[in-house]
């Protein structure tokens, strides 16, 4: 693809633009303008266009990007076309939750074990995926050729997994311990507070969605 | 404040500022320049003297930004000044590992109450917090109060707990259900999956954290 680098914030939008066009296509929506999109989704048109530009631009004609083009060219972008094996750490309530969680699959993230240091749940099932104990964990990514870890343990432990899940093997990291962990591996971080600091934001100055 | 709406992009920055404001302090930093502040959290300075300007510039002088003023600003901005009272729908892992979650109480989110119709759940405490039944969410929040309501419940059930909520008075709506919710207050819709789709996007184009 493009050599150069596409900012953070561009990359963030991404996910938003795939989601809008899922949605689209569902409701048999062909074609979009740039116009339109941006209008739906709160950006500014330039904005949008900008934001595609950074890939090639997926050649807008003047009558607007075909919705099922534009969004393989985003899922592609994404390489959201493959599957991937996720690997969790912390099979408590946020571990938990994830393995319940019902909207990652569809995009071909797969949850195929826990790892806890929590006797009572090592050789325990949550949702049909086997919780295996922590030691196993490096093994574990080697042998079944891990793709992303997902650390939800406690903060003083993070740093710990993320080198461990490097060094094994894994392909990237989606870190929920609140503690940013580096890693040689590109690393997700999630930042919970960031969503309820912005609610404040618009409660405070009463922007609803319309 | 200003009149002008702020876009979603700056709005969602502002936590990011605010987060690394924060750090700074704690590092006992006392001044920074906004291209020091760009670089550190990979923006450009025109985009970070952009955003400030969006809310009056802050006034940087040649020497940059005084970081404890700077804070101040963004706290207020984002009104993180005061206390929250949380009521969370939904007492399963996700309203669970909220309630558990360290992270809100030190910018003045304060969870109150859980609310459920296992009554399994009804009755328990969870980290301190009563469980009660759903019945009694709309009472609840008239009573005591509440400012932000938590729903972390199943999908189905997603819109008319927003229509409870917002009938009772409650100020405004941090949805985990995935499915968008709709509202006369603010509300703020958790997409799990765009943080991991993120990661898939990095993992792609080989981007680390630097």
């Amino acid at each position: 693809m493009q050599s150069e680098r596409v900012s953070e914030a561009v990359i963030r939008r991404l996910p938003r633009y795939y989601r809008h066009l899922l949605q689209l296509k569902a409701d048999g929506v062909e074609r979009i303008s740039s116009g339109s999109l941006a209008q739906q989704m709160r950006l500014n048109a330039s904005q949008v266009r900008q934001d595609f530009n950074c890939f090639g631009g997926f050649g807008q004609q003047g009558y607007g990007y075909k919705v099922d083009v534009l969004l393989a060219e985003i899922k592609n972008i994404l390489s959201l076309n493959g599957k991937y094996k996720v690997v969790i750490v912390g099979a408590g309530n946020i571990g938990q939750a994830l393995a319940h969680f019902e909207g990652f699959e569809k995009d071909g993230f797969s949850v195929v074990a826990l790892f806890d240091v929590d006797e009572k749940l090592v050789g325990q099932e949550i949702n049909g995926k086997p919780v295996l104990h922590v030691d196993k964990l490096d093994a574990y990514i080697r042998e079944n050729g891990a793709d992303i870890g997902v650390i939800a343990a406690r903060r003083s432990a993070a740093q710990e997994i993320a080198d461990r899940m490097a060094q094994a093997g894994i392909g990237g990291i989606w870190n929920f311990a609140p503690v940013d962990v580096v890693a040689s591996v590109p690393v997700e971080q999630v930042h919970m507070s960031d969503s309820i600091i912005c609610l404040s934001y618009k409660m405070a100055h009463k922007e609803t969605a319309e």
